[in-house]
Order: structure tokens, then sequence, then C-alpha cells
């Protein structure tokens, strides 16, 4: 029986955990940070479309760090990590995926060497997140391989040790290295583990990377504009002038730039995406995550959501330039939230950024 | 001796009154609508780095309202109307300039016909702000100038009747329309009664439109971005990427498309003042009047500041690509404050704008 760890306790996570333990095809562990002691007592309390209400649920086993996680793993490792945290490349270096998942990697190769392939498995936004993975772990001396999660999900945490679901869960997984057996495998035995039948959705992708730059058309237009004018989606299109200016001069220009950055990278996106992502999102009354993470004072996913495209472009010479004022705005947006954090420092009476 | 009416009674209207009153070659009259009762008992409390500190000032008359001001008049009515407040031509009607100083040009007809012109002077921001007037007052029904002021003054009202000026004022002044020989005298007799030698700064301004456009620079480029990321110049140039992104991708191609509409209107704003107005804010911890506006949940001036231009590249041809992103993604910053002030519903449950 397979063991997984899933990283990160927020809706999404949660519901990841129990989905597999539903299925009980694996033993399921979760690292639960703030709400450690709460969940320990008396378990979680979820309302979920899916799978119905429940009180004092609890997976395998819970652990209050991914370091405890790791040395209580009864000297057996874990086969699967699912990180379900949100990915800050910019943010402090102890929350970067590659130092969240090292304990875990570091323990399986001291307990099993080459005879564990570890599988750690992305359910973040974003492109080219993988890479740092890549980066961190030199293949000849760690044994893993990297799986791609894209979840549509509509599940937030509404208090601690509370979980509230109300979009049916939609999970497509896949291998980033098209070329891994070893990762297709994984992804494929992750989908059977995770599928209920009748209650979620789950998939093999075959084709991660076209379906991480697909979701990106509503991430990078979509999802950066809310953040910088703190407003809902349908809000976003009926305010525009005429109520068509937000999608006709900002969301559709944005989402070809990402359709022309994708092109330059071997990958077609079909232009009728940017119609489907404007028109599934028109009658939701919905802040996206990015709008969330501002007005709550938390960093976005920036960098992953349009960082890096942008990177990308520039290195194929592809001309960006709606998503790079929004990127060049977010930016400074970004910044307001880390000086609010202590993460930089602005001296005022220079008036420059204290680089420390 | 001009009867002059001040409209607008925030840092700017008080130190325009304060600085006619002085000169002592004028009748001075203010509008004071919240602090009335306050201002009428104990005068206002004013720390000038051009006048030093007033206690209990007040000018020759103070009024509640434009309407009480007209009425009030003792059969003279006034010479000049200065307007100080914000314009906001996409606000309440009746916070429109031609409807604020309908009262006093309608006394002004009644009294005296044709006998008295009255010089209507406009110290506000933005672009084609005079032609509201032309087009509400019929020149053959009406007999007015209009004026242009454009004013770096660094005066906030900090309290009630409480006033502090912390930079020099400096006022330029001259008439919107240069084939008007009356407006022209009339700019040039204003000049002269505002004038305090040593103390402030006055002159005539014989090129209004150029003057606009290149204010405009400042106020359509730097402004408006300050508005959307909620933080003061320095920190917008010290946060960007590499500490050069904001004014490179942001500040300097918007001050290349005002120059370009400019052009297209047959005024030549010099490159220089690209790089003049990034540094002569790059040291100033302030926040532009937008950027405040959006914090207090007032509404911006962003029609005659971005609208007013866009419109006028719209007409002529000339493409704004960075200039209609800030502007598109603002309209909806200004929406949202409308909604919140109840000028606008939003219905969540059809999720669309209730149209009135």
């Amino acid at each position: 029986m397979s063991r997984i760890l899933v990283i990160g306790a927020g809706g999404v996570g949660v519901i990841t955990a129990l989905s597999l333990w539903l299925k009980k095809e694996s033993d399921v562990s979760l690292v639960v940070r703030s709400d450690y002691d709460r969940v320990l007592k008396h378990g979680y309390t979820i309302e979920s479309c899916d799978y119905g209400r429940l009180e004092g649920w609890r997976p395998h086993h819970i652990y209050s760090s991914v370091e405890d996680a790791a040395s209580a793993a009864d000297n057996q490792g874990y086969n699967y990590i699912v990180v379900t945290t949100k990915n800050i490349i910019d943010g402090p270096v102890n929350s970067r995926v590659s130092n969240i998942i090292r304990p875990v990697l570091e323990k399986n190769k001291e307990l099993h060497g080459p005879q564990l392939t570890t599988h750690i498995l992305l359910v973040q936004n974003g492109i080219d997140i993988e890479k740092e993975i890549w980066a961190e772990f030199p293949r000849e001396q760690y044994r893993y391989t990297v799986l791609s999660g894209i979840q549509l999900i509509g599940s937030t945490k509404i208090g601690s040790g509370h979980i509230s679901q109300v979009g049916q869960d939609h999970l497509s997984c896949g291998a980033f290295d098209p070329q891994d057996a070893a990762a297709i495998q994984a992804a494929n035995d992750f989908v059977r583990m995770y599928s209920n039948e009748g209650q979620n959705f789950v998939e093999f992708d075959p084709r991660v990377r076209y379906s991480r730059w697909k979701k990106l058309l509503y991430n990078a237009a979509i999802n950066t504009s809310t953040a910088l004018v703190g407003l809902d989606v349908p809000r976003c299109l009926e305010f525009g002038v005429n109520k068509k200016s937000t999608e006709i001069e900002v969301f559709h220009p944005a989402m070809r730039e990402i359709i022309a950055i994708a092109a330059s990278e071997g990958i077609i996106i079909e232009e009728e995406f940017i119609t489907m992502f404007t028109e599934i999102t028109r009658k939701k009354v919905f802040k996206p995550s990015m709008c969330v993470d501002c007005e709550k004072g938390q960093l976005m996913e920036l960098e992953v959501i349009l960082g890096n495209p942008i990177r990308i472009a520039k290195r194929n010479g592809v001309a960006t330039p709606t998503l790079s004022i929004l990127y060049n705005l977010l930016v400074l947006v970004q910044a307001k939230l880390k000086e609010r954090k202590g993460l930089l420092k602005f001296d005022e009476k220079t008036a420059t950024l204290v680089d420390e």
C-alpha cells in the first residue's frame, strides 16, 4: 500500500487527503501546521459537495511539521509527497517547495537509497514550477519523479479545522517530463488511488505543459487583474466601459499574449479558450486566489503565474505589452505586502530600499 | 475692487483665498461646506511655508453654499469664480463644475446682464475640463471667460478649519481660449491680485494647453499608477524589478503616449520632461492625489486625467497600449468606489450591474 504525505492543510490539501483516505488504497498522512492541536483533538469538520458532511474526520496520520512527518515515518518513508501549499518563489526561503519537501527526500534516501522512488506531486499553479526541484535535487543523488496536478475545486478553510467545499473536485495529474516512464506510471497509479467514482473527477493528463499553459490563460489574465482592482470577476466584467472594456482591452489581450508565449514554446493553445475562460467566470461572484491573498495581506503566486511566463517571453522574443504592465504593477503590490510582513525594508529618510 | 468667490475650502482653496486677501486688491469670499460653523466661529488655523502661522483667519466673507454666496452678493455679483474642487465628471451630477458655478452665473446675469463678465478660473487637473462650461453656458446667453490655473502646492486640510501648507505655492494662470482678449486680460489681472512677491510664485501662462499636457505627463503616468498599487512614488520606483522596471516599463511608456497624443493635437512636449518628472518625485515620500482619494474611498479625477486624453487619442488614431490598461483597470477601481458610496448598484444574484 502506497504511503502518501499531503503537505498543506488548506481547502485543497484536506480534500486531497480525504479523497485518498476514502478510496482506501493508500496510507494517508497530512501535515497540519496552524490547526494541529485542534485537529488532533477533534478532527476536521467538512462540508463537501462531493462527500457530504463529515464530523471529527482524520487521515491515518497527522503531523505538525514536515520534519515530524519525515522522522516519524516508522522507517518506511513515503512513496508520494503531495504539495498543495502556495508556490511563492520570491517569498521566504523556507517556504520554497524544494525546502518544504527536503526533509522527506533526505529521509527516504537515508532509509532506502535507490530502492525507493519518491513521487513528488505539485498541485500548484503556474509555469516552470518543476524546475526548482530538478535544480535542487540532482538525479544522481536523489531518486524521484515530478508530477503535475491541476485542480479545479471550490474548497476553502472557513475556520480552524473547518473545510467547506462547494465545487466538484476536478484533478488532472501527469508527468512533467513526458519521457519519464516511472513518472507516467506513478501519475496513473495516483489517479487510481484518488478517484472516487461518481464523487470527484480525476484523470491522467498526457499533456501536462499544454494543460498548464491553458490554465494560465485564466490565471495570468483574470486572476492578476482582479488582484490589482480588488474585485470579483463578474464585477470586473460589468464595471468596464460599456460593460465591455475589461474583456476586450485587458483580459483578451493578456490571454492572447499567453497563447503567443506558449506557441513560442511549441505549445498550441486554441483561441476558443479565450472566450471559454471569460464565460465560465462571468456569473460566478468569486474572487480569484491572488485577489484574496492580496486582501488578506498574504504574498501572491505572482512569479509562477506571471513572472515565469514573461521571462520565457523575453527569452523567446515574444512581445507582452499587456502582461508586462500587469506584472510590473503587481511586483509593486507584492513588495507592499512584503514590507507589511517585514520581509523587506524601505528607509523613508533616504527614500531607498534597504538591501540586506 | 474685484469681487472674487473661491469655491472649495480644502488645502488649495483656503491658501488661494488667503493669498488674495493678503494682497488687499480684491474682496474675497469663500464657500466653506463641511467646516462652516467651525470657521465662522473660530476662523482658520493655518501653518503656511509661504505666510507663516495664522490663527483665527477669515476671508472677507464666508458662505456655507454657492447658492448662499450668490444670493448674498449684495446685488453686486462676482467678477471671478475660482473653482478649486476636484473635477469628477463621472461623479454625481451636482458635483460637476457647471452645476457648481451655475447659481453665480445666473445671479450675475440677473443682476447685470451683459454689463458684467464673469471670469471662471478652474484651478483643477486634467485635459478638456473647460469644454463642459462652454457647452453648458452658451455665449449668446452668458457673458464669461474661462481661465486655466495650474497649481503646484503641498497644502492639505489636516483637521476641521486647519490647513498645513508645506510646499511653496506655484500658480500659473492663463486663458483656455488663446484668442480671447478679455480672458487674457482677466488672467493677467488675477496674477497681479494673487501675487505676493517673495512669498508665493505666480505667473501668466501664455500656453495653457501646453502646460496642461505637460502636467499630464505626471498625472496620467505616475498619479494613476500609484492609485493602482497604493504606494508613494519613491516606493514605486525602488520596489520595481532591479529598481528599474517601474520607470522603464510603466512610467516612461505611459508618458511617451501622452507626448504622442499631445503631438496629434499640435502640442509639442519635450522628451526631457519624462526624466524630469520621474526625478523630481524620486525622493519625495508622497502619495499623489488619486492614490490618496482611492485610499480615502473618494472618487478619483480619472476621467479628466486619463479618460479625456484617451478619447482624444482614439479620435486622432494614436495608440495608447500602456495608458489604456491603466485606464481600464482604474475604471474598475472607480466603480468599486462608486459602489461603496451607493452611486451604483451591483446585483450579486444575477451578477449584473443594475441600470437605474
